[in-house]
């Protein structure tokens, strides 16, 4: 199987891209700067091989130690060091969500169990499922909110899948990398960052992909109490993993406290612009979601139709226990917003009641 | 174990880094601009996951298939995915070589097996080395030039040995990262990369890092003929795991033709220089190297000697197969080469016939 990824420009050339969920606000500007600086300092010198003065900000900016953070390539990296240093016999992972999870479990030979959401429950996790770990996967990969749905689990929910996986040695990780776009309040009551103690089984996953706009730099880290687990990936992943750009960005980034509460305010307005729009006779069914990015049911060949119009969106017909007509698109920038609605409704005749100007 | 790399500066902090072999010109002028504009378009866009436009251009500069190139974040990365893929019970290293080869063989729970070069014989790989290949071991590493004599192995010892490994059975990479600093014409000659078919067995591998300065990006790239080796890398690599900028580097660098040109000619100026200079009563006995940097036996304690003067060299004292009192240097600018002969000479109290102006 050949797993398909959003954002593959590459053969998809459009001009508005919506297939990846990236905030709209773009790389901050500290971190283009030392970015810039950091490929003139690439002539001369390797990478920090420990990459401390980045660990210590992240330990910093969540309040844990140093030595629990672990870097990598993008969270892509974590996903698949974690998979080859534990090579579990079978992985559970739920449906829909990111395929990563079983890529990367693919990669190292493991069995996939998938645990199928219901979407009468808008495809929420509910308790149903904790029973359903048992002990007979090594490990357990949840995203909150989760992708593509935008789907947020209940922290208690989250509680009972962690005591479950101490309960049956089985390994939990929790991809946070939507998390940073429910804002600073909601962000610290669902992260379980802060958890990472009480659950020796837990490694909770986070990037700056998404929430600081890098995806090209490749940054994301994974997080443990657990010693076995950092110095075991440390071990499957070469020294000098993570680019001094993408360092010296991610030190930027985490300096900037502001370029978060804009990035909040501004996905909230804008999704609210873009739910209000589709509600308005375009989609079929739209999911409430929590995080940067909209989920929903509409007629078959909408990927196609918007291709036309130079608008890449995600088809989510290849996810498991989702079907063609499911889709999902980032919330952008009002601009890019307007453009796609318009585009959308010109794609279906219904152009008359928004003019579309600058677009 | 823990590993030690030259490099790093991060724990070292000096004025002169003679510790990592990387070309003294410094990262071509296309690159560095493409890098820039690489973090540009990182703040919007994944990386291309099949590296396509790369991939190409490498093929037509060695001229083998684009699907039989395997690009890496950074060789390292490549040695880590090929133990991790093929999980050998064993390997099978020379001694003293790179030691990256047994860090990725430990990662992936290998054992190890070091054949011992003889000094006597400069640590070349002779024939006597080839009826050691007996299959015991899943694969073997050799790197050529070696690092760090900067032994050239032969291409006649070098068939033997990839002959050996397809009767046994044994996966062969050969590391080719610092071949290029021996010009066009000896790197033709003596490159196994023509020879892939020949050998379904034989991976090579090749790095931007040092031949084009870019240690901090992070490039490297494996190749192979044997779709089975380069679908399985492909496997256990995240799809994006080469940033913008390092890919756009490498684009950038490969069209530079006279930088290599120049960089041979600096190189064998400068190393006649050093070679010289070194041979002038600072060590004990210099090995003849074909590389950018030189191997030698000096007195024990001349790093942390020379450490006080600003100047970081690599002490080999942590080789297999070595001892205190070997190191090597890598060959750097007139200037910087100078520098260090001077502060050299001043550690000894040997400064009077060198002025060390312009240091």
């Amino acid at each position: 199987m050949v797993y398909m990824h959003g954002g593959d420009i590459y053969r998809n050339p459009a001009e508005l891209d919506f297939s990846v969920n990236i905030n709209p606000l773009g790389m901050p500007f500290q971190s283009v700067e030392a970015a810039k600086k950091g490929v003139l300092l690439s002539a001369a010198h390797y990478p920090d091989c420990y990459s401390e003065e980045l660990c210590r900000a992240l330990a910093g900016f969540h309040g844990v130690e140093a030595r629990q953070v672990i870097p990598g390539n993008g969270a892509a990296e974590l996903l698949f060091a974690l998979c080859q240093f534990l090579r579990p016999q079978k992985g559970l992972v739920l449906a829909p969500s990111f395929q990563g999870y079983e890529e990367a479990l693919k990669g190292a030979g493991a069995k996939i169990r998938a645990w199928e959401l219901e979407e009468a429950g808008g495809f929420a996790v509910t308790e149903n499922f904790i029973g359903s770990i048992r002990g007979e996967e090594g490990i357990l990969f949840c995203c909150n909110p989760n992708n593509p749905t935008g789907n947020l689990t209940e922290k208690r929910i989250l509680y009972q899948i962690a005591e479950r996986c101490e309960e049956t040695d089985t390994w939990f990780c929790l991809d946070e990398c939507f998390l940073p776009f429910l804002g600073p309040d909601k962000e610290g009551k669902f992260t379980m960052i802060q958890d990472l103690k009480r659950f020796p089984h837990l490694i909770v996953l986070r990037a700056f992909t998404k929430i600081y706009a890098m995806p090209g730099l490749r940054l994301g880290y994974a997080c443990s109490a657990n010693s076995w687990i950092t110095e075991g990936l440390r071990g499957v992943l070469q020294p000098w993993n993570i680019s001094i750009p993408a360092q010296m960005a991610g030190i930027a980034a985490l300096k900037d406290r502001k370029y978060l509460e804009k990035t909040f305010q501004m996905i909230a307005e804008e999704k609210k612009y873009l739910e209000e729009s589709l509600l308005d006779g375009l989609v079929i069914k739209l999911y409430p979601s929590v995080a940067n990015y909209l989920f929903f049911e509409a007629q078959i060949g909408l990927k196609e139709k918007l291709l036309e119009k130079g608008v890449l969106i995600r088809s989510c017909g290849d996810f498991r226990n989702l079907s063609e007509g499911y889709f999902r698109i980032a919330v952008k920038t009002h601009r890019e917003n307007k453009a796609l609605i318009y585009r959308w409704r010109e794609s279906y005749g219904k152009t008359n009641y928004d003019t579309g100007d600058n677009v």
